[in-house]
């Protein structure tokens, strides 16, 4: 029998990947597993936007345009005119997902065997895609004490080598709820300038600012050259399985690379499209109500963690994520018993171990992601639960400790 | 500025894409342009498969599970029990096109500089997949003469070196329209055991055989192991744009990395896969009257193309495509010149050059691709326009010449 190939052997699977059958089996247990460990939001996609596919009469589901669909496109421009005045639409490639986006900012400013500089905790398939096309991540690491603060100019400059082709940055920051300000941005593009990078910037949380405005990096027209930015309907419209992002840059050479890659696998998803051009165009006052329900949910959640003893938290700027320090040795093995063996009445809760957003995963040994993607009731429900076993864990453990 | 990467700049681009500015560049003078140069079928989408969109009461269009809906794996698996009757619905997964099943594949039989052997000519974006994937393409040539005719193994086996890991068919052929017979296909297989290759077969176009019937590679039992299939409903449910493939193995390695790219672009479009369940559910007499109309078309192009002198052509046995010998020196040429010099009456047609089809562009400088995608009328106008142009291109030339 042939090999598989060695690169699809060692590609990184997310170490949350390993809790989804304990998962399963509690849920074949009667247990109820209240979801804490995924960002897909219980918000309903905007109706208009289905609306549109209910009464879309295509006869002929046929090929799109590469770069996406026209009116998409355009509604696109549109929408980011709130953030900056200079994208024509012709700088906007719609994507199949952000997931597509980041690969196709990979293969466009990196060769092989270049390098990315990420401040780390990140998206823990930035990993899976750097491998997939052959970059490697250098971390610039950011901690909990510091609320994951933007590293300086100074220490990503420490970080450069002659293979460094870009700065990554997710803003608002998955897994950290950390939003960036535009000074920050100033100075990493600056020094960006300065040792000739270019700049990726995941911008797909942009909606979900809760105390100070978000600024997109494309609303820096003296860098309009080195920015390179990944959007997505996926969280903005509660739209993942639409499967529609966008590349967004207004660099010549890049876009002219990111069509070729655009037209080799041939369009994005037509329904998803239309979804996301209803959505864009009739979305404002959605958007507006879903802050305002993420905004409710973030403080039931830092008050909820604040009672738990011994965990290290804080209020997250933006997104819908949270990473938290728990009283454990090791999350992994904590979010495993969860799942395995304890219930609370019934329930349990599933966390994502913070190791995966790491690129050297013994910094999140500790800690675990929280997505408050669950209504409130239900989110004070899980926080109800996690910290009945956070006690149950310390006593069984030292139970253990003296057996 | 900082500069686009290098892969960015050469992955491939097909030769056709030059033409489209002299299409709409006619099409804006107000010439019709008959389309004879795409792979985009005329006929409708099974109306079943867009109800069930118009239907669906879906009110969050969330992530899906990235190995594609089960039921449209076990749909998928029941059509194919025509072919075989070894398939497991989790040896199918459900990818975003053909192109990314293609992809996959690439990423999971061969490393980076690992060789592929493939027929040519062979569907253009192969090259750039390849590109991506870095894979070397090697070309297994043939020849219209031969009508395109398999290589024998002995001409594969001579192309192998210790970097090949794979063997790459198109069945039925796009460009070529080639049917490979059960014979063939097992000698072939045959040959690949010896040498401990997998085999990669893009069976996209398998129901369109007029002819002879077609035997997937996935019916071979003693060969499981090394047979990883790509399919799709774009051609199959002219759905090209609801972006639904498969990748099909029974090779356990495969599929433990198969899985891993899955889930690192988090799933399939939502909508194309629920429109694909229901045509594959619904589909049999749909397919029926599709070949029974492709296999008319087949016969009036195959008529048309008699009648024009100096024309070496065939009458192929699958697919909805020909490839064909013009009296000219550079069918590049001409395909330009069709579009910004030449009408009849108001009218040109759009083939496309065969050169983009082959490792070797030169191979195919005085052939086409003719994709019969039009109807009955429209295709025979198309062959008349044809037929004329070729008429007033030779003159012309002469004038040329003797002017």
């Amino acid at each position: 029998m042939p090999r598989v190939s060695d690169r699809g052997v060692v590609l990184n699977q997310s170490p949350i990947r390993s809790l989804i059958p304990y998962a399963r089996a509690a849920k074949a247990r009667g247990i109820e597993v209240l979801h804490l460990n995924i960002g897909q939001p219980d918000i309903h996609t905007p109706p208009q936007g289905l609306d549109i596919i209910r009464q879309d009469d295509t006869t002929i589901v046929s090929y799109g345009p590469s770069e996406g669909l026209p009116a998409l496109r355009s509604a696109v421009c549109q929408y980011y005119s709130k953030y900056t005045s200079g994208l024509s639409q012709e700088d906007v490639y719609v994507t199949t997902g952000a997931s597509e986006a980041i690969q196709f900012a990979l293969m466009t400013t990196c060769n092989e065997g270049d390098e990315i500089i990420v401040p780390e905790p990140f998206y823990a398939n930035y990993i899976g895609f750097a491998q997939a096309c052959s970059v490697t991540i250098v971390p610039a690491t950011t901690t909990l004490e510091e609320q994951f603060s933007l590293p300086s100019p100074e220490v990503f400059a420490k970080l450069i080598t002659a293979k460094t082709k870009a700065i990554f940055l997710c803003n608002p920051g998955n897994p950290t709820g950390k939003l960036y300000d535009r000074e920050e941005l100033a100075s990493i593009l600056s020094m960006a300038r300065q040792h000739d990078l270019f700049v990726i910037v995941d911008e797909v949380y942009k909606e979900f600012c809760y105390d100070l405005s978000f600024t997109s990096c494309l609303s820096f027209d003296q860098y309009a050259d080195r920015v390179v930015v990944i959007d997505s309907v996926s969280k903005l419209f509660s739209a993942c399985g639409a499967r529609v992002g966008f590349l967004i840059t207004r660099n010549e050479a890049i876009k002219a690379a990111v069509i070729k890659y655009a037209q080799l696998r041939l369009c994005p998803p037509y329904h998803g499209q239309i979804l996301a051009q209803s959505c864009y165009e009739l979305g404002g006052e959605y958007i507006v109500q879903a802050v305002a329900e993420y905004r409710k949910r973030r403080q039931i959640l830092h008050e909820g963690l604040a009672q738990i003893p011994g965990l290290k938290s804080y209020l997250p700027d933006a997104a819908f994520y949270n990473v938290v320090e728990l009283p454990v040795e090791n999350t992994m093995d904590f979010c495993r018993w969860l799942l395995a063996e304890y219930d609370h009445e019934g329930k349990t809760v599933m966390l994502a171990p913070a190791a995966g957003f790491y690129h050297n995963q013994e910094l999140g040994r500790r800690q675990v992601r929280i997505a408050y993607v669950l209504n409130g009731d239900r989110l004070r429900a899980a926080l109800n639960i996690l910290s009945h076993a956070l006690e149950a864990y310390a006593s069984r453990h030292q139970s253990v400790a003296l057996g």
